[in-house]
Order: structure tokens, then sequence, then C-alpha cells
């Protein structure tokens, strides 16, 4: 029997998950980043926690392949974090290097985004094509792109940001220092700042009546609850969120052409709103040759991050 | 000695010319698409040229390694012209079958775009790069994307169409059908007509007076030429073109991070002026650790139609 680890290694905690070989999560755990320790410390606690969960499931450690590091910020060499800007840890930080001489094991690190796309195209929804964009949702939005069957890196791994694209030159200054970015409007955060000026304008609806005196209690789960249900200024709100979604998404086939495009993250919960709208305002975006391409919700949901890092080393070549 | 033919097969004309193994142009002629005489009259007229060429170079036909053929419009396989919109010839047009059967020899098609990014990656301004974008701009925009060594063509072989991308939501109709689509500003056309809108706002400078009773006659070089000797109105043009440019080239930048970008086509002969105009806006829409990436001139010129399409030859593998 082959196990294999998979970290999603995150600003704040570190999920950490061993799979079997038929990529099952056996047993999953989280702990602190606390990166201000030094990565040396954090690391250290990771592989404490690995060897932990393995004697928890009663596999000997030597039946481990191999550890896969889903890590925010642009990767290269699936090694180097050029940019290690959620961490307290400089830049061009070997976290390959640093692990295998902790853990004595084979590690593979990649940016986390392109992770979840190369686990949702070995078992997930995007499984057997050659040509698919995975879009986390969350906090932020980034494109994990397969092409020809490789994840595309770019030359300082810092391909598919596509949520750093402008789509309001006029707008709001994004903390990455460009203005209006598209994940200034289609994130959980974006959501909600984009609806609370549309609450304020239109003053009605339940949304309005349930958060007018305290706004800041609004979350984009709220948003998406409500337009379910049909309250009309929360569909407006939605509406306008998979407008924006949907200019970045046109932009993405019109450059990329893929075969079909994944809704991963934490708004994936609400796919089904998202892409049915995305689909209304695609046309205005995309191609026509191109705009019946399929837009899913992502299969590994939750545990995308763990099996996505995990796949690094499953589907090592 | 090897011989490769390259054919630029455009609307119009079809340039068709023969390369030696140093990758030289040793003769080059064009002829009449008249694509509304079918297929198999304007490939036998192509034929027949090419070994009419080869008497001319008193080189035997039997030392062709094979042809490269570069088309507009989405090809896939190498080999099939799904849209073939500049050609009275119907959609999923065989190219490549056709052609092998006229001739009896290896033939390989791909998009003119990408033909050229090959080209020029193999002997121009991007040989060595391993990530390249080349962007042909002339009658349109497009861009040739060759990531970690690899032709991009996508699943329809529609990739690279940055010229699709909105960028003005409220502006003018493209021929693709969407609306405000960058290829209306960043074209030899797109600049000439946003150049009027300026010269009948300012009425001045040596553009306006020598177009005004007749804008017509307005061309893009007329406005490289004068904003090169200084003339402001001209200065300005030139800026609004550049802006939108390095809009687009952001995007590419932002999504893909390349290594190196390499202006192409009809406009290139103005390439230092619209580099130079790009480098200045593209701190608005590039991060910022991508905005010192290379832009520079195609090498390839006028050639490259040619060379590229041979190039798909001399790479074969």
């Amino acid at each position: 029997m082959k196990y294999f680890v998979g970290v999603d290694l995150g600003g704040t905690n570190v999920k950490i998950g061993i799979l079997d070989s038929e990529y099952n999560i056996l047993t999953e755990e989280s702990i602190k980043t606390e990166s201000k320790r030094g990565p040396e410390d954090t690391f250290t606690r990771i592989w404490n926690k690995i060897q932990e969960l393995f004697t928890k499931i009663s596999v000997d450690i030597s039946e481990l392949e191999g550890i896969g590091f889903g890590i925010p910020g642009p990767v290269v060499n699936k090694s180097i974090v050029k940019i290690a800007a959620n961490f307290s840890w400089g830049n061009d930080f070997n976290a390959k290097e640093l692990f295998e001489r902790i853990s004595g094991k084979t590690v593979i690190v990649e940016n986390d985004v392109r992770a979840i796309a190369l686990g949702e195209n070995l078992f997930g929804a995007s499984k057997g094509y050659k040509n698919s964009i995975i879009l986390p949702i969350g906090t932020g939005i980034a494109a994990g792109m397969i092409i020809n069957g490789e994840l595309i890196s770019g030359n300082d791994g810092a391909a598919g940001e596509i949520g750093h694209i402008s789509v309001d030159l006029n707008g709001y200054k994004c903390g990455c220092g460009l203005t209006g970015c598209l994940e200034l409007f289609t994130s959980a955060k974006g959501i909600v700042r984009e609806g609370i000026k549309v609450l304020k304008q239109e003053k009605k609806g339940i949304l309005y009546e349930t958060f007018k005196d305290d706004f800041e209690k609004l979350e984009a789960f709220h948003i998406f609850l409500e337009a379910r249900k049909g309250d009309e200024v929360a569909e407006i709100i939605v509406d306008n969120f998979c407008n924006k979604l949907a200019y970045g998404i046109g932009v993405l086939i019109n450059l990329v052409n893929p075969e079909i495009i994944v809704i991963a993250g934490g708004l994936a919960k609400s796919s089904d709103l998202i892409i049915a709208g995305v689909k209304k305002h695609l046309p205005k975006y995309a191609l026509n040759m191109s705009i019946d391409i399929p837009i899913v919700k992502s299969e590994l949901l939750d545990s995308a991050g763990v099996k996505g890092a995990a796949s690094l080393i499953i589907n090592k070549k």
C-alpha cells in the first residue's frame, strides 16, 4: 500500500491530510501556521503532525511516498516560493529543500491554485480533460491552467493571476498596487462591498432590513442565500458579481481556449447561481464559437487544498 | 541539402518561399488566393508555383522536405481549419490532407500567428526563450503563445485571441460580434479611427492640416511618422494607442507570465515608439514583479509569415 501526504499551507492554518492509493483522505488535521516563528519551526511542527497522523492510522512512516505542498504565491521549479507574501519567510524561499531535509522524504511544492487544478484534473470535475481551467473563488480569485495536459506556471511561477486584470480603471486600489482589479469584485469580500453599495442605494429587501444597522455583519453567503430565495436586491448583487466574473472568464476563454472551466474555492457552494449568472453574461465577452464551454462545480470542494497538494506526489513522473 | 517551403496563405494573396537548411529564403513569390475558385484550384496553383520556384533555383523537387502553411483562423491538429472565415471553403476544412494529396509531400498547417510565434522562437527575436509571446499588430492583433516550449493552440485551435477582449464595453461593435474589442483600438485601422476623433477635437497639428479635407486618406504610418517628428497631437494619438495596447499586454503578462514579448506585424516598423509607450503605461496593468519584462521588435518582420510557416516543417519532431 502506498500513502501520500498533502499539505495545504495557508497564512493562518496548515491543513495536513494522508491519502491512500485510491486518493481517499484517511485522516486530516489542521495546525496553526505561526509563520513568525520561522520556517524551520513551522515545518518541524508539520512533520511532527504528519508522523503523529501515521501513528494514529497505524501505518509505518516508511510507507509514505512523499509530501506535496500547496503554497500561496509564485512558486518555481516545484521548489521555491519566489515571494512568500503570506508568511514572514522572505523571498526565494526553498520550501522543498527545507522540508526534504527535515523529513527525509520526497517533497514537491507548487502554487496552491495550481495544486488544486492538478487535483481536480486527476480525480475531480476536470478529470480526463487536456485543457482545463480551475477558478477558486474565495478571499481572492486566480486561475489554475492546464494546457496540453501540463500545468502552466509561467516564467516566474506567476501565471494565472486573472484576479489582477483591471476591470475598473477608475475604481479602488487593490492590495497588489493596481487599480480596479477583478478580485475586488469577484471575491467573497468584493461581493459584500459591492453589495453594501447596492443595499444603501436600494434601501429595501431582506438583506437591507437585516443588516442596515450594521453592514459589517453582512457576508457573501447571506447574499447568495437570499438570492436563492428570490430576494430581488440580492439577485441584483449576485448578477453584478456574475457579470464581472463573466468578463474574467471571457478573457480566459479568448486567450486560452480551454475545454472546461471549474468553479472552486469558498464560493463554490453557490456555484449553481454563479454558473447560471456567468452563462447569462458570457456572450458579451467570449468569442461566439466558445460560449457553450462547460462551466461546472468543483468536485473536490473543501478537500481540494489537501488533495491537490497530494496530487503533486501522486502525479510525479 | 534540405529545402523547406513556407506558405503564408492570406485572404487576398499567398506568399510562397523556399528556405535552405540555414533558414535563408532562397526565393519567394506571391500569387492571388482567389479562394472563390475553390480550395482544389488555389492549392493546385500553389503547388505549381512551388514546382516552378524549385526549377528556378535549379533544385530537384525531391529535395523538398515538406511544406508548412500559416492560415488565419482556428486550426486544430496541425491540419484542419475549423472556421475558414477569410476563404469560401466552409468550416472544418482539412488543408493538410488536400495539399498532401496534391503534392505528395509532408504538410503541416497552423494558425498564421502561431506559425509566426514558432518562427520567431526558432530563428528570431525570441530565440532560446521557453515562454514567449508574439504579438503581430496589423489589420488585427492576436497573441502567438509559446509556453514551456510548446505552441498553445487551445481546444478548438482558437487560443491567443487577445484582440477580442473587451476594453470598452460601451464602445463600437466589433466584426466578431462582441463590443469594444481591443483590436478596434490597437490595429492599423483602429489607430486611424481613434486618431481622427482626436484630430477633429484638437483641430491642430500637421496631421490635421494635411488631412482635414479628407480624413479617409489618413493611414497609421502617417501618425507614427509625425509622432516620431514630435508633433504633439500625433503623440497623443500614439499614446492612446499604447495605453490600450499596454492593457492587453498587462492581461497577457498577468495570465501567462512570459519571459519576453515580441511586437510583430505591419506596425512593427514603429515598434520603438510602441514599446516606449507600452512601457510607460504597463505599470498600471501588469503585476509589479513582471513590469521589467523585455518587449522587443520582431526580427523576422516581413518574412515572418513565410519563415514562420516553414518553421513548422523545420521544427517537426
